[in-house]
């Protein structure tokens, strides 16, 4: 089995990019990675995405994409996971680089959301969970996750605005990204006066739908000294799953999809989760960012927010969260969103990252891509080659 | 790199099953599969679908799948690829077998077409073309297939009846197969008989949408003593890429999907079309099985209607076609197709087949599972492992 490393990073800005279709986006960043990593061809693409079928009329985007990028004949495929399936996708290249059978391999994640009228989104994120037994109840992924936050507040006695640590911190990292959707800041007032979606979820605590697409490019670590991008390993990229209907679950407030993933990425990695210099979790909601810090090892149960304010999320802090604005700020194209987290996490390691937001000397950074209420999370551990 | 076996395999009847869901589908022949094989759980799972989110409003399989299958915890992906999606789906079990990174997985792909108006089916299998260029013109799979029929009897000089050969040995075959969705045979003047669907392609040239799923079990080879299903060698399992759109093609009639996806098949494997004993071609459409047949090698352009009638398609011919009745005989749902063909070939392979229909000592089987209109072309080469 190879050892595999990135080489190459692209990304789109996330906007609402109405005058850009689904091709395009991926085009453009699967084209930036190959300049970045020095590349010509590919000999696969993996391509992460939710929706296209439902809001694009597009299934069959492998094929596609790789023509349009203009790799004739090259092996494309799609890879789904709801919310996760950027994160899938590069499982899927690491497979792929891992076994020999190919060499460099592409992986680009796009979603297309803002074209269509929220019902419509809506209805089609839902179909992450659970079609017969929660979404034909009329539950939707906001719902879900007020149940979560509602639960999390009734059993370990936090107020609503115990949980502004998250979202005032991605929008204070955002405002430094270009590509972020969100370029402004928020307090904890403004979090406190933010209009309420589902109660006790406000619009402050849900990221936004958005436009996007981000791609790697995944070559056997042996072979990196061919490429031209500095070269950041993948020591784990791993895959945990969890009943889709929170109503299977024991406790549907230890995410054991999270615990799963980040068990065996920490022992593939070798390490523990006092060695993470930066966790780019999957903010899509708060309740998601505490729920996450709690099965992943960085906090007990019922404690995420008191951890995060006593040992600090931001740039400077013990544990720095969402260093590039999170789901939250950057916005959550959804099958985008996992190879976005991976781009962040390597220009934090390369020492890319606009200085404001810059981590001084990042040694292990943490992915963490979720699909549905935590049914299927990849957790990848990333780090600079020759450290 | 390690080479992969199969050591078990499972499949639903091809029906309407209008008294089971998707997941039920699934789970049955996943879990046929695994007693198949002997195993009790697997280390990862592969979803082979293209249409839940359309037509169940369900995504995410991946996880949803190995929940209910029992396999709790365990790693489930969702591949798609249009009607290529099975095929797409066994490539990446492969990829995780070889690289070494899984010793034992499942590959399920199911799909549920017929619970829904045939206007709303036939819109969501139009995403499999190019929503910009092809469908949002009007343009649906029955409407492709027809201009290329039309198009192959004028370049070449054949009539309508002359595809008969098709059609007819499928429906010979498919009496004889208990998973079959169709039972009866047809004859040339049934055949010249039929209505045209959209002209020239009348109801006997067109495979019936279906629902159904089947399973394979992958392993290393050298694993393959501990399992106890008979072992059957994934000698190649080859992907070719083309454009979407038919307009973006040289020659319409020369499918280089078809083509770069067999010649790496052959190279691989070892052989030549003159070595292959059985061929699951994907006959979709009439006109479909004869351009496969010539991008192929087994006939030069043009000839494959002649090829067919000179040497012979059925059971005791010179290149046995759909010997389980193939798309157009055992049914086609959709994205368990590609998958429907690999446990065909190995049922052959293992000599499991009805008796009319089993293939005399077969050596080498060859599956083709095609993706759109030859957009993407998965082609597998099997055999007997100690043959």
């Amino acid at each position: 089995m190879r050892k595999v490393a990135i080489v190459g990073i692209g990304q789109t800005p996330v906007r609402e990019h109405w005058q850009s279709n689904l091709r395009d986006l991926a085009v453009s960043a699967l084209r930036d990675a190959m300049d970045d990593a020095g590349v010509e061809t590919l000999d696969g693409v993996t391509v992460g995405n939710m929706l296209s079928g439902a809001l694009s009329d597009q299934e069959h985007l492998g094929s596609l994409i790789v023509d349009y990028a203009g790799l004739d004949g090259v092996e494309g495929m799609k890879i789904e996971a709801a919310c996760g399936s950027g994160g899938a996708a590069v499982r899927m290249a690491v497979k792929a680089v891992a076994s020999g059978l190919m060499d460099t391999v592409g992986v680009v994640a796009v979603e297309k959301l803002t074209e269509y009228s929220g019902n419509h989104s809506t209805a089609a994120l839902a179909t992450a969970a659970d079609a017969d037994y929660e979404t034909n109840m009329g539950l939707s992924f906001v719902g879900i996750n007020a149940l979560l936050m509602r639960r999390y507040m009734h059993e370990y006695g936090y107020e609503k605005r115990d949980f502004a640590v998250f979202p005032v911190n991605a929008h204070a990292n955002a405002v430094h990204n270009p590509h972020a959707m969100f370029h402004f800041q928020i307090d904890e007032k403004t979090y406190s006066a933010s209009k309420p979606v589902a109660d006790p979820v406000s619009l402050l605590d849900a990221s936004p739908i958005a436009d996007g697409a981000a791609a790697v490019i995944v070559v056997a670590e042996e072979d990196v000294e061919k490429y031209k991008g500095m070269p950041i390993s993948i020591l784990a990229c791993e895959v945990g799953t969890d009943t889709l209907a929170l109503d299977n679950r024991k406790n549907p407030l230890w995410l054991r999809g999270v615990e799963r993933s980040v068990k065996k990425a920490y022992h593939v990695a070798g390490v523990t989760p006092k060695d993470i210099s930066l966790f780019e979790a999957h903010d899509a909601f708060s309740i998601m960012t505490a729920l996450s810090l709690e099965a992943s090892g960085f906090a007990e149960a019922g404690e995420a927010l008191r951890f995060a304010e006593k040992t600090g999320v931001g740039i400077n802090g013990g544990l720095p969260l969402s260093t590039m604005g999170g789901l939250k700020g950057r916005g959550h194209p959804v099958g985008a969103t996992g190879v976005y987290q991976v781009v962040e996490a390597i220009t934090q390691l390369r020492g890319e990252a606009p200085s404001p937001i810059q981590i001084p000397r990042p040694r292990y950074a943490m992915t963490q891509n979720v699909g549905g209420s935590g049914a299927t999370v990849i957790t990848s551990i990333l780090t600079c080659l020759n450290k």
